[in-house]
């Protein structure tokens, strides 16, 4: 293994300290200096520039997910841009642009070099846009919708997590196929920006007292596609809702990622309600589209260049920023893509 | 409206005599004498001739399904094959033998026109057999196995109620289709009857002490679509063994049905498993597949007559039989598609 040598060969990394009691808090986090990872004969070695603060790490942190329960002194996986510094002859060579969702908080990532794509760099926008619109969650937003939901004109399709890195991508793709879109979020300001900025029909805050209410007022005709990044006890206010051959998204669960435990009991009126009014409650990986990446990311690079869709994205500094970074989306305190900037270009 | 005179005009009907409290009683049932329903413009008069014992009848009980909740003095509703006695010149004439689901516990029932359908008599085998196999729920076993899992060769299948009306269907389209099938009943005598008849590759008994350790012996690849009849607990053990893309079709939560209230809780790990294990949970109607239904009577009717496919019925003679039936189905004391003969043809 070879290291640029532009770059310094220490290699900063968070690592989980403990498992989080409860919420996750920043002594759930350890920011140490460890070896530059050695590379195996089929990895490359990266050196990451963006490294995405996900729930999907802090679900990994409470059980099995995708991947085996993360341990303590882990480093803390995340979905990365980077450039390869070494890898195998018929891997990408030295200075490539690549994105794997197989990187973490840490300057250097070793992963296997099947697991790291070329960055499409045709498409236009910062480069951060392939850790957002062109990457997992961008992806997975469009996909949730056009694939899975199989959304059309005229339908009803409510947002949940409807301000977070999937959810406001989720939601605009719904309103550009023709449907009238209803976010859910945990804020009045969040609310503002998707009724004033991304194009939602309505928005309705979680917290608020008349909640359920609030959003059987916002889908008169009933909800014809659920985007479910949260599940838990909105997944149960939600169901009864549905319309008859209504579409679930089992997109997260973040609501049940930040406790000690997942939850003992899951949503009442399930399984009955899918019986009943014939729902399809799907979840799904963004790779079962793999043949049809090219042309959604063709058509995000064009609605976001032409200004019908809004990319929000929410850059903190410095993988010391990153924990905080975690407690902050988990609290719902981060709008759009939380990633942390691990290196310039 | 007239009935016809080989008949007499006195119409004994079974009727909710109360809301069930907790599991259904004989007391929660009153055979009665009342005239023959007048018929509307635009309905037919049927004279019932088998009617159906079903788990969706004591569901109605409980609460709204696809249909209003049942309330006291109701006849109970019910599947039945019948022969029209009167209708709209434009229905089917006088003398048609029909099935509707929209028919009761009674000699006479009267139903928009436009919900029956003629038999189709060029299917073999008995009567009663356009209620079971030919009707709602040897489609239901169909189209949950072909049309909702699209269950493909190899692959193992979980039916749980599987020596039910629908589910031994379903568990040997499921086998026909080239499937491994794994049912589950709450009787060793069941299970040998699926086991020795039916051509099941395994069965388990729910009511064992190591059900689940014995279910997940039986699926050592774990499940690749079950054929959810049951809900509740049982769901909750089955979706942990789910294998990747998995799908569970939600055909009936008889678990559920037969309490006072629904459960205040759904199962454990949804929605969370349905995410990382990327399943599909689909309820359905078997009028979703309509344009198909030609086709898969002629391939039933096939199997049956062929010898590949066993139809399990259990008719009970006479109205008066219709509430002991109901509490033997739902005690699990029943095998395959529960009948009452009403009438002679």
């Amino acid at each position: 293994m070879s290291v640029n040598p532009d770059h310094p060969a220490a290699n900063h990394q968070v690592v989980l300290a403990r498992r989080p009691a409860g919420p996750v808090a920043l002594d759930d986090f350890r920011l140490e200096t460890a070896p530059v990872p050695s590379r195996g004969a089929d990895e490359v070695l990266l050196r990451n520039i963006f490294a995405s603060v996900s729930p999907a790490a802090r679900a990994a942190m409470q059980g099995p997910t995708y991947r085996p329960q993360l341990t303590e002194g882990e480093v803390i996986p995340a979905g990365v841009v980077a450039e390869v510094v070494a890898g195998p002859p018929a891997g990408p060579p030295p200075g490539t642009l690549v994105a794997t969702l197989f990187g973490g908080w840490a300057n250097y990532t070793a992963v296997p070099a099947t697991a790291v794509r070329e960055l499409p760099l045709d498409l236009r926008g910062p480069l951060v846009r392939h850790l957002s619109l062109y990457g997992l969650n961008g992806l997975t937003g469009y996909f949730g919708v056009v694939g899975v939901a199989r959304v059309r004109a005229e339908e009803t399709v409510v947002v949940s997590g409807a301000a977070g890195g999937v959810g406001h991508v989720a939601g605009q793709v719904a309103r550009l196929v023709g449907a009238r879109v209803v976010g859910i979020t945990g804020s009045d300001r969040k609310n503002a920006v998707l009724e004033k900025e991304l194009g939602f029909a309505a928005t309705v805050n979680r917290h608020s007292d008349s909640f359920g209410d609030d959003l059987r007022a916002a889908c008169p005709d009933g909800v014809d596609a659920y985007f479910d990044t949260v599940g838990g006890p909105m997944l149960e206010t939600v169901l009864p809702l549905m319309a008859g051959h209504g579409r679930v998204v089992c997109c997260g669960a973040t609501a049940q990622y930040d406790a000690d435990q997942p939850p003992d009991r899951g949503p009442r009126g399930f399984p009955l309600l899918a019986i009943v009014k014939s729902l399809r409650i799907e979840g799904f990986l963004v790779h079962d589209f793999q043949a049809d990446w090219s042309e959604a990311l063709t058509r995000l690079d064009q609605w976001a260049e032409g200004g019908q869709l809004t990319v929000l994205e929410d850059v903190r500094d410095g993988l010391g920023s990153a924990a905080a970074a975690m407690v902050d989306l988990m609290a719902g305190n981060s709008t759009g893509q939380l990633a942390v900037r691990v290196a310039g270009l």
